[in-house]
């Protein structure tokens, strides 16, 4: 059946996933539905301890068995033990059919492709599968298709009950006896423990993984005791090194500063500029460099951001200690600059759930609050759908993040690519894999040019103004495929290895195996 | 049927109320149970607004009809207008057979027993019943029976879904447009929004009152947006003087600084005074007295509690600012101190909700981690069952609050209580009506001497050197009954018009129709 963006989507995968077609970005809006709940275990006996010696008894304790759902968090980003710890055990234990239920997964967790290959692994759900996890899905490895959905999605997916999650496992760096878990004071902070949140609400069992066991009551806690079942504790739950890299250095790229330069004059042009907006960047060069030439006119204009959001990095927190934002909601740290600031500003750079971020079926969410937010796409189509998921040869090896979330949220979403990505035209007739949905996508800007889609006729006169070269979106395309040429028709297999789940948990896109490179001609 | 307290319930009452009779305060541990859910309505566009003109376009907007469930909460104690507001439009609205779930109801909220009289409201859940409403119910005004539960047992209650709320009216000092609340910052600022919590997660519809609405986002938050339909601002939410009063002058009452010397002295030469002890008092004369001299020996032994939790007042946010006192955990804010420390340290004093703080069905709550707790009481008869609720005269006038919740968790559950309370003995044969079981209780303090449960041998020892007069609790009754005289028997209409749930929602005891006066003899 064709969806809503234009995608055929194989009867048999929605068969196979139980899941409808894409219909669109906001049809569900004020629909009515019941949530989902654990089945738990009541500790009302004060003398009972949560303490358990191993990650294998904790393992035992939950009960868990053949098909059982487990889940994680991505904080420790690319220096996560954990994931490889607790499947490890499981594979060792001898359990199949298990499926992981992660916030993220990358590079940190190569080291289970052997378990998704012998079938202890059969199911993953990941808002992207980066690394050998994303090579081995692509390559028809994982029994069951692949789910990929975006930070909102996830959270929808578990309070709606379509993903349950038999237990969670929670690195925690730091975690009393009781199970009160912390993101920081640890040896490994992340920050915030966002994404685990809705974990610990709805998984039956929750287990507390800790490298740093200190005494009750570890409080503000992130995650509350109240739902945490066990706490174990282990020599290391990630590297250092890893979970929170030094600030990125300001980008010397001449590209992106030029395209960093495109977005401000765009962003201060349009209508949303005005003291108290709301905003939302990445971590990317030239999104950084958007953030320090848009500081520069906030001070001229004596123009303030009520709110900063999203995934935190130190350009952002050096806003805020300055006084140009008034506050940070944050959800993911990408850097020490975050992890120190969130605990030296608990009154203005808070923690929030994922949830309360992007869920798009909760009572209204923070990305619903964006005046902009600014995006990088692997790929941009003349429909202004993005991907961020797959590699110009239908590779897996992207995330959704907050992307659809964000872009769906923001009165103005502002998509930044260079006009060609390596050989590759990064603006294109379509997609490989549609990520996020054209009808939320209002401003593609390049290195070229800029483009508004037709959709936002209201942003037009912020376009023409900003000094910045306007183009049509499909003339953009073709300065691009006069720069590298047409990309030739990827040649998928038949097996289709993933779907994209759009936030409502609809297919807006399946991902097909991937096949030995032949020419067409 | 006889229950573990040795009450007879009426088999009419167990059928007419659908719950059991109490089996004891541990039976339920390690219990699985599966948590009730909301039945709730996305808002993912982004252009819609949450406010509402007034509380009736509120009412409406949710939905409400004959037979619907409202609740309440009762951080504005004296001072709360938020009940008395909604009830009079449900009541103009001619909505009939309204169950009204509250976690306190007072003095403040005379205004509704017209209410009760006319069938508006026919049922009442509240930890307590105090001022005219009592007096309603305990003449047989309501309809049906009233349940009165503890503070743990009700959010034990509504996670389990023995009670459904479909619309919660939750009063917020401060509230921004997308209902975000926090408990300061406005004309009425009652510190935390603890027992609200549970309501906002598990009622259908959400909708906050507030009479000062500040910008968005108004963080970080008692209660979420995530979780809020609607936001209607109004004149005023409550009385400032009567929400938060000065701090209490110290008692000049010679029986209760006798009370509390002996309660000290004992605490301090139990096994459980050391270093990071955990405590609760409450706010009596003898109570905070009880605080002061504690401290005083705290000093001299260089001592430091690592939690103080509960309900908080200025005396223990003393102790915390001087360094004796780790942490504090608040679920309700009894004077402007309290009020004025929870805005000055977010890192020290900290907001749980009412889960947190005693829900026997959680995965473990704060009270399970009490060292002690000091509690007052209106009778402690001879099996160390206590009573909060009825006078002597069987009227139904106090609350049970956290009274059974703490008592069960505490390592040491300690009652104080004038032998004598007015005419009336305060240690007898047989309480009035049973709130918190003997089996949890473990020392009475009166003015004349103490008593130990003879199920805590271990506590014997302390109670030898600890330089009170010993007695066993039958020569303590027989003191007071020297005293002012066996009391008569109480002669109760023969209708139950209130339960007294014990913590896991079983019987604990029932409440009877006040009869006019007549002696026996």
């Amino acid at each position: 059946m064709i969806n809503a963006v234009g995608r055929d989507i194989p009867e048999e995968v929605m068969a196979a996933t139980g899941r409808d077609i894409f219909r669109g970005t906001y049809v569900n809006d004020n629909k009515e539905y019941t949530k989902a709940a654990p089945t738990v275990r009541a500790v009302c006996d004060p003398k009972r301890s949560k303490m358990v010696a191993s990650i294998r008894e904790a393992i035992e304790k939950c009960g868990l068995k053949d098909g059982s759902t487990v889940s994680f968090h991505h904080h420790f980003r690319e220096g996560d033990y954990i994931v490889n710890m607790v499947m490890t055990e499981i594979h060792e234990m001898g359990l199949k059919d298990i499926t992981v239920c992660a916030s993220s997964l990358g590079k940190a967790h190569d080291a289970i492709v052997p378990f998704i290959e012998d079938g202890t692994i059969t199911s993953i759900y990941s808002s992207g599968v980066r690394g050998k996890i994303g090579e081995a899905i692509s390559n028809g490895k994982l029994k069951n298709i692949a789910v990929m959905y975006s930070h909102g999605g996830r959270v929808r997916a578990i309070e709606e009950g379509r993903i349950h999650i038999d237990a969670a496992f929670i690195g925690a760096p730091t975690a009393d006896e009781y199970g009160n878990l912390r993101a920081n004071g640890g040896k490994s902070n992340c920050g915030v423990l966002s994404y685990a949140y809705a974990d610990a609400q709805y998984a039956d069992k929750v287990v507390a993984i800790t490298d740093t066991l200190v005494p009750f009551p570890n409080i503000p806690a992130s995650i509350s005791m109240v739902n945490v079942d066990y706490v174990c504790v282990v020599d290391e739950i990630g590297n250092p090194n890893k979970i929170a890299t030094g600030a990125a250095k300001p980008t010397t790229d001449l590209r992106k500063l030029l395209m960093a330069q495109y977005c401000t004059d765009f962003v201060v042009a349009a209508p949303y500029y005005k003291d108290g907006f709301v905003y939302q960047t990445g971590v990317g060069g030239a999104s950084i460099a958007s953030t320090i030439y848009l500081a520069e006119k906030m001070r001229k204009d004596n123009i303030h951001m009520s709110l900063g959001l999203g995934g935190i990095a130190t350009p952002m927190v050096r806003l805020m200690e300055e006084g140009l934002i008034g506050k940070l909601v944050d959800t993911q740290d990408f850097d020490l600059g975050a992890v120190e600031s969130i605990q030296a500003h608990p009154d203005r750079h808070i923690e929030i759930t994922g949830s309360e971020y992007a869920n798009p079926m909760n009572k209204g969410a923070y990305v619903n609050k964006l005046d902009y937010v600014i995006l990088a796409a692997l790929e941009v189509d003349t429909h202004f759908n993005c991907n961020v998921i797959t590699d110009s040869t239908g590779l897996i090896t992207g995330a959704q993040g907050g992307h659809p979330d964000t872009a769906a949220g923001a009165k103005c979403t502002i998509v930044i690519s260079p006009l060609v990505q390596g050989r590759s035209p990064a603006v294109c007739t379509d997609v490989t894999t549609v990520t996020t949905p054209g009808e939320t996508v209002d401003v593609v800007i390049t290195d070229y040019g800029i483009a508004v889609n037709p959709a936002r006729p209201d942003l037009m006169e912020a376009a023409k103004n900003c000094g910045a070269p306007l183009y049509t979106i499909e003339e953009l395309r073709d300065i691009a495929y006069s720069i590298v040429g047409e990309p030739r028709k990827i040649k998928f297999g038949e097996k289709v290895v993933g779907i994209v789940e759009a936030r409502d948990g609809t297919i807006i896109d399946v991902v097909r195996q991937m096949q030995e490179y032949v020419f067409d001609d």
